[in-house]
C-alpha cells in the first residue's frame, strides 16, 4: 500500500470535528493509487473482511454497524456491492431507509432505525439512516410538520438536541457491544453532473433517476451546511465520521473497506476456544465417530 | 379529594433525585383515604383517563409510556387491570417483559423495549421493563456474562452508564413527544408475606406462584437498594419516578390513575378543530347528504 494512502485511510477518520471543514476535503483525492491498484487493493480488503466477519459471527459478542451517508449518485449502493459481497450473508444485512411510512412517523426519529439494529455476530449496513433528520429534514424545515410532534417540543434547540440524542444513542450501543462507522461519501457537484447524465443516457441505469434528483442538486449548498454542522456534532470517539473522497468510485470503495478491515482488527476477534473438560468430551465423541461401525446396507 | 390525598399525589413525586431514600417512604401510607373512598375516586379517575385518551388519539400527536417497576407481588398486574380497564384497547397496549430471549440478548439492553414503545394518539404500559437490567440483573451479576457482552465493555462503570444511558434516552422521547411515567409500586417485606400466602392457599392465585418468588424475597435488602440506586440516578424533569406507597391495592391504584390524570391534563389535549376551506367543505357535504334522495327499492 503506497505510504501517502495509509496516511490517508487514518486522515480521513474526523478527529477533531469542531475545526472541521467541508471545504478543506478534496472529492477527488486519490492518495496516489489508480484504478487498477484500487480495484486490486479492494479486493485484497474485501476477503479480509470476509474472514474477520466470520471470527465476528462465530464468536458473537460484537455487532458492527456501517453507516453510509451522502448526496445523491455518491455511489452508496456501489460501496455496498463492492465492500460487502465477499461477506457471507447470513450475518450481513443491509437496510436502505426511504421516506418515512406513517407507523414509522408515529415514533422518534430513532425508532424504525433501531427496530433494523445488528444484533451480536452481524454486521448491518445503513444505506442512509436516522442522519436523514438532521439532514434533509432540516433544508426542508416542513418536514418536520409532517412528523406530527407535538408543538410543545418543537422548538429552534431541536436540531442541537438531535444532534445530542443522537451521540448519546451511539454512545449507548458501543458500550453494549456494537463498533459504529460512520462513512460520509463527498463528490463534488460537477460529478454528480456527470454521473446524472449517465442515469439519463444508459438504459440500465435509468430506473434510478429521480426528476427530483435535480431539484436537490439545487439546493447543494445548503445540504453541505447541513452535513458539515452534523459532522461537527456527532463525530466522537464512539462512533466516528469518515469523510471519503468518492469522486473516483474505486478509491471511495477501497476506502471503506479498508476502514472496516482496520477497525474489526482492533476487536481481536477470535474463535472460541474449546479447552479443558470441554475439548475432552470433544476428543471422546470424536473417537466414538471413528470406531463406529459403518451402517450394514439395506437391500433394496 | 381528602387535602392530604391531594398532597401526597404531589409528594410520591422524586423531584429531589439525590436525597431519595427509600427507608422514608411508607408503603403503607393511606393519607386518611379509606378503600370504600379509593375506589370510588378510582373510578371517577380511569373515567378521565379514558376521556384524555379519546382526546390523545384524536390528536395523534403525544405518546404515553407508563412503567410499572416493584417486586414480585408489589401489584403491578392489578394496577394495569383496574387503571387502563375503561381505556379503549384501540390506541393502549401493555407490555410485560419476561426474561430476555435469544434474540433480545444479541441487542443492547434498551433494544426489546424500544420495538415495544407506543406510537403517537397511544398509551404503552411496561409491566417491568428496561429498568430491570439495573434491579436483577445487579442482584444477579451472573446475568451479565448471560448477555454476552464483548469482554471489552464489561467494566465497573457499567452500572453508571446504563443510568446514563436510560436518561439520555428518556429524554430523547420526552423530546420527541412521548409522555413518560414511573412507578415503583412499593410494598414491605410484611404484606408481600401475605400476599405469597395467598397465592399459596388460593386455587384462582395459585398459578401466579413461583418458588423462585422465595428465593427473590430472600435478597429484599438487596434488592431495595438497587432500587433506590436507580431512582436517584434515573428520576429527572423528563421521565420522573413516583414511589407508590402498595401495602394497600385500591390505593396504589388510586395513586397511579391520579397520577396519570393529572399528567395528561397538563398535555393540553384537544380535539382537532376543523375550520376555514375544511369546515365549508364538511358543510358542503354535510347538505349534499340531507338532499340525497332515498336509493329506490329494488324488487326482489
Amino acid at each position: 500500500m503506497p505510504m501517502q494512502f495509509a496516511t490517508a485511510i487514518r486522515r480521513i477518520r474526523v478527529g477533531n470535528p469542531r475545526r472541521f471543514q467541508i471545504a478543506g476535503c478534496d472529492p477527488s483525492a486519490t492518495y496516489g493509487v489508480d484504478k487498477d491498484a484500487a480495484e486490486k487493493m479492494l479486493a485484497d480488503a474485501a476477503a479480509q473482511l470476509a474472514d474477520l466477519h466470520e471470527r465476528l459471527w462465530a464468536q458473537g459478542r460484537w455487532a458492527v454497524l456501517g453507516i453510509l451517508q451522502g448526496m445523491d449518485t455518491s455511489g452508496k449502493d456501489g460501496v455496498v456491492k463492492h465492500v460487502m459481497s465477499g461477506v457471507n450473508p447470513q450475518g450481513c444485512e443491509v437496510h436502505s431507509f426511504k421516506a418515512p411510512t406513517a407507523e414509522e412517523l408515529d415514533h422518534d426519529f430513532l425508532w424504525r432505525a433501531v427496530c433494523k439494529l445488528p444484533g451480536r455476530g452481524r454486521i448491518g449496513i445503513f444505506n442512509r439512516s436516522y442522519y436523514e433528520d438532521v439532514l434533509i429534514a432540516r433544508v426542508h424545515p416542513d418536514m418536520l410538520a409532517h412528523a406530527r410532534l407535538p408543538k410543545q417540543v418543537v422548538t429552534p434547540a431541536i436540531w442541537r438536541q438531535r444532534f445530542e440524542d443522537i451521540c448519546a444513542f451511539e454512545r449507548m450501543l458501543a458500550r453494549n457491544g456494537t463498533l459504529v462507522l460512520k462513512f460520509f461519501l463527498h463528490i463534488s457537484p460537477q460529478e454528480q453532473r456527470e454521473r446524472l447524465l449517465a442515469r439519463l443516457k444508459e438504459p440500465a441505469k435509468r430506473w434510478k433517476f429521480s426528476p427530483n434528483d435535480i431539484v436537490e442538486r439545487g439546493r447543494w449548498p445548503r445540504y453541505m451546511r447541513a452535513y458539515e454542522d452534523m459532522i461537527r456534532a456527532t463525530s466522537h470517539a464512539d462512533a466516528p465520521w469518515y469523510v471519503v473522497p468518492a469522486d473516483h468510485k474505486p478509491i471511495a470503495r477501497l476506502m471503506v473497506a479498508r476502514v472496516m478491515v482496520d477497525a474489526l482488527s482492533r476487536l481481536n476477534l477470535v474463535f472460541p476456544e474449546v479447552r479443558g473438560k470441554a475439548l475432552a468430551e470433544l476428543k471422546k465423541v470424536e473417537r466414538a465417530l471413528r470406531s463406529e461401525r459403518a451402517p450394514r446396507r439395506r437391500s433394496r
